[in-house]
């Protein structure tokens, strides 16, 4: 008897994971991590009124959340200063990113990324038979011309950029990204992942303008919202782009508990001021930690810090290892010559403290197994 | 300037919702609905240890939720006597069959079910490209016979039935189920929805047997454990199977307050039983509602009642927009014959109570129309 098979294109991927979680890991060590600093969450966590306003929805749990997520895009869009048309609430920005490809990427379309961006938009490239070019990073920054040129040169359906970008903490100012936008080629949407602009200078976010069809505004609540676990990203843009999402998306796939969560951090704009300021104070106190140690931090808009460690990217994952084995969550980026780098995730000044303790004897440790 | 183009099969869809949601009708009106009864979610609420576990996740939710959603899976391993490869935990059913139609459903490729069975199921069908073949209900009952005469005809990939059945309530017992599971055609994927079985009698669901590897079961949170609002549901499957979701799922896509809410509610196996009597009574007393207006209720294994309003389509829907104007958020079937039907949820007293008051002036009014 033959088995129900796949389709061609799901044979062709593989099962797994863009990232193994912390959780898995500390299943695998047997005990928990000290300091959970490597998947970029806010450990300062949400704001106390997010967490309230989840606390009480869990008692309304029973209803299916809203499938247009009314109340939330409203305030989002009275927040952005645009229509409640131009915004698209979904589980995450990966969530959002995987059924944007779906939208506009078919077997064999090309899709233009930097070469160590984000693993999960390849992932959802891959998955619908995407076919991914890549260019290099200019330094530690993505390269818009690079980008575009690559772009007209492959015809691209999408270009990803990430301002600021991750994992390198980099950024671009609003002109250098209003420049982009304005140069792409013909028939290329732009996603641009916002997930850490709002811990970004000011000045780092051209301006949201919905008139662009061919430009999409990734934000979410992961980061600076310190509410990851909550699944709550969204897009901005035109209105016919936004529509398009209706056409594929999980209509109640929000949870009443999330939505609820998003809409009480959004008011709470006093918290997002305070975090700003607890991540900026963060991030100095790594960095001093990195020069301590005679290693190099990159400057940062996120709420982490990338760290040269100043030999390759060997070196760079033995003294990853030695961390994760003494109890501290650090990731790296993937790709050469980004690899040279640990990113370090902002957090309480204990957690950072436990960071601090752990990073000498794992430089000494990873220089000796080099040895 | 050519704006970026959606891809041909995402041009060719709707902008759809397959329900309208209860929030959108209420904005509508203007006011809440008197009795949320439509949406076959439980008025009766999760366990009370779910809500206090969710509340308790509220304060970890800066991290994201565990991608293999561990715990969870191990429990529900456990119960059901199963190893964890053989579960997956997602976003809802509703997300778990836009996965699997994803995985399975190439465009053009044959999927059959009942007409008038689930139109979401059916949404994620086109959404790939699928074509879907249906056979009538026979009687109030989906029937086998046909489902599976028509999937060999067909060469169907894939043949979904829910057991027991929305909207209509009807079940087959478990030896009726599995000889459906016993006659598949060769390369057919039985599409097993027992979202309601929890509310069923004894002996509905067939002996899980994960040797099957044409077989996935689809079980829910949302239902008789009262959390539709946290999104989760989970399948169960040959190994094989299961893995296959590792290919295009969305890894980091699980609430952690959800997952804990889950296991959570789980554990408290006490509390199911309680529904189970609650819904019991429940059915009991909007079917004498119906008997003491002159209908005709069918007979459930769910957490709602299928009231036959004993006159035509046009006729149904009067009654239904006459309770939705009273207050009374109902939903009825989609199609013929069956769409001489309301559907009732289940709910505390007072809710069928303000549903018993309202019914008898909505069917005056529905029969002065057609007069």
């Amino acid at each position: 008897m033959t088995k129900p098979q796949l389709t061609a294109l799901a044979q062709s991927l593989p099962a797994s994971v863009p990232f193994v979680g912390p959780e898995a890991q500390e299943r695998q060590m047997g005990r928990p991590f000290v300091a959970r600093l490597g998947a970029n969450e806010s450990a300062f966590g949400p704001s106390p009124k997010a967490i309230k306003a989840m606390q009480e929805a869990a008692h309304q749990v029973w209803m299916y959340g809203d499938p247009e997520s009314h109340d939330l895009r409203n305030a989002l869009a009275h927040h952005h200063d645009v229509a409640p048309a131009n915004i698209m609430v979904g589980e995450g920005i990966d969530g959002l990113l995987g059924l944007l490809v779906r939208l506009y990427v078919g077997t064999g379309d090309a899709v233009v990324t930097s070469a160590g961006a984000y693993p999960t938009f390849n992932y959802h490239v891959a998955g619908f038979g995407g076919v991914l070019h890549t260019v290099p990073y200019k330094g530690d920054h993505e390269d818009p011309d690079a980008l575009l040129a690559k772009a007209a040169e492959v015809g691209a359906k999408l270009i990803y950029i990430a301002n600021p970008d991750n994992p390198m903490g980099s950024w671009h100012d609003a002109a250098t990204m209003q420049d982009m936008i304005d140069r792409l080629p013909d028939g290329c949407m732009l996603v641009l992942d916002e997930a850490y602009v709002d811990l970004a200078p000011d000045g780092t976010a051209p301006r949201i303008d919905p008139a662009y069809d061919n430009v999409l505004r990734m934000r979410t609540f992961s980061k600076a919202h310190g509410m990851a676990g909550a699944r709550v990203g969204y897009a901005i843009g035109a209105a016919e782009v936004i529509s398009g999402f209706n056409k594929v998306r999980n209509h109640f796939g929000m949870s009443r508990i999330s939505q609820a969560g998003a809409f009480a951090a959004l008011a709470d704009q006093d918290w997002l001021h305070h975090i700003r300021s607890e991540v900026a104070a963060s991030r100095a106190h790594i960095t001093q930690i990195a020069t301590d140690n005679g290693l190099t931090a990159l400057p940062s808009a996120t709420n982490f810090v990338t760290i040269d460690c100043g030999r390759d990217g060997e070196f760079a994952r033995l003294v990853l290892s030695e961390l994760v084995a003494a109890g501290i969550f650090v990731r790296m980026p993937f790709v050469a010559p980004q690899d040279r780098c640990i990113r370090v995730g902002c957090g309480p000044r204990d957690l950072i403290d436990a960071f601090a303790a752990a990073l000498p004897k794992a430089l000494t440790q990873a220089h000796e197994k080099l040895r």
